[in-house]
């Protein structure tokens, strides 16, 4: 299996101090050695990170927990390999196009068996069942809406009924996000947390590390943080509801 | 107008060197500050650094010179906007996928009037005449050749077609890669050099740094490297010739 960090929030917000608690699990406080990937959506814009090396030792990661990226929407992944092997083609986050917007997708689970009907529309390039299941959603979204993209109600109904039909293929927990808002879906584990005022102290579970938020926010800021399991040791994780599609919007949580 | 710089090789190559004197002409050497970007094929993974900030002060770029990543197919694009404000959107290369393969785009050029008809299938996320482009060259291989992709002669030939429908536009020297070779197309400015046995020094033209290739290379190895004008200034550059589209593949011309 593998882990998830996914952020959304109101104002453009840098994961500097989420992905360091996150990448020290990707072989150094846990085992998910098999590759790590990012992804920033900066206005219209993605840029991805990624490195089938662990992102405990990888130099990419390194930049990435140095270089204050702002944005309003990420989805990270560290990886322990189940479904194809070891490569950079079977490292998350998968990138697609849809509607003239970038859609990012990663998963933490096992689909077995799982073969869709894809139309050639959205094909996967590596071996995981995890972008197999990407390429169909989109697929899904675009038998569904055909040329015209849906409000964020719509898209989240949609993606519900998606998840509601692959879930019985094995344990589906998946983050996606097409620079709006952020899908999260749990099956088995995955909580979030949403920052705002009055903003305090939080120290990370895998450093010795802490912030005081209260001294880079204005009041107004909002951001939810969502990880397969609680990034801090000193604030309150809530899990997300499980079996459902929640919405991130605005630093919200919308459930569905 | 930008910079374009590709390289094809038969073994996988990193492209430190090269990219050490290009990145120079992002804002150090010469006058192209509105972002770059860089792209890797890893067997059929491929990853993109993008960076909205001129490649001379970008710590990304930073992280892409000194880290080797090797590959058979590399495109970098260094940008002097045209159409389309300075962001991560507007940013060279582009990427997209098609028939289960990635597929990289990078533009020098200004196309002008150009309004393709565009199906759907592939939209540009940002406003440059160049995602424009590249969208209209997947649609037309899509559309011509359905859901089986052509082997190289024939792909390079519909590519050929296209660049002859889109040249009347304006100025496109473009790289293409789909991992397995590397399509240039001149309009005004593309030089080439093939590197092979028996390899000598180079030395750039940008820096004062010089490589001695037949310490890092066995006698089987040959790397092509494409650029909008010539890196090294020791060595031959050769031009591309013009409103063709010329074909790389292990590390060899073909020219069409």
């Amino acid at each position: 299996m593998c882990q998830l960090l996914g952020m959304n929030s109101n104002v453009p917000t840098d994961i500097c101090f989420s992905f360091t608690g996150f990448q020290a699990r990707g072989g150094a406080t846990d085992v998910h050695r098999d590759g790590w990937g990012i992804a920033f959506f900066e206005g219209r814009g993605a840029r991805v990170f990624l490195d089938p090396q662990p992102s405990s030792e990888s130099p990419v990661a390194e930049l990435v927990r140095h270089y204050p990226i702002r944005s309003l929407n990420v989805i990270a992944h560290i990886r322990k390999a189940t479904q194809g092997a070891v490569g950079l083609e079977n490292t998350h986050p998968f990138m697609r196009e849809l509607w003239g917007r970038y859609w990012i997708f990663a998963h933490n689970g096992n689909l077995t068996d799982f073969a869709p009907d894809l139309d050639g529309s959205f094909l996967p390039v590596g071996q995981t069942d995890s972008e197999r299941a990407f390429c169909y959603l989109l697929q899904t979204l675009r038998q569904r809406f055909a040329d015209v993209p849906p409000g964020r109600a719509a898209l989240h109904a949609a993606i519900n009924e998606y998840a509601a039909l692959v879930r019985p293929s094995g344990p589906f927990n998946f983050m996606l996000s097409n620079g709006d808002c952020l899908f999260a879906h749990r099956s088995t584990e995955l909580h979030y947390i949403v920052r705002k005022a009055p903003f305090a102290v939080a120290h990370l579970t895998d450093r010795d590390v802490a912030v005081d938020f209260s001294e880079l926010t204005t009041p107004l800021d909002r951001v939810a943080v969502i990880a397969t399991l609680p990034l801090t040791d000193n604030e309150t994780w809530t899990p997300l509801p499980s079996n459902k599609v929640a919405m991130f919007a605005d630093g919200e949580f919308q459930p569905n």
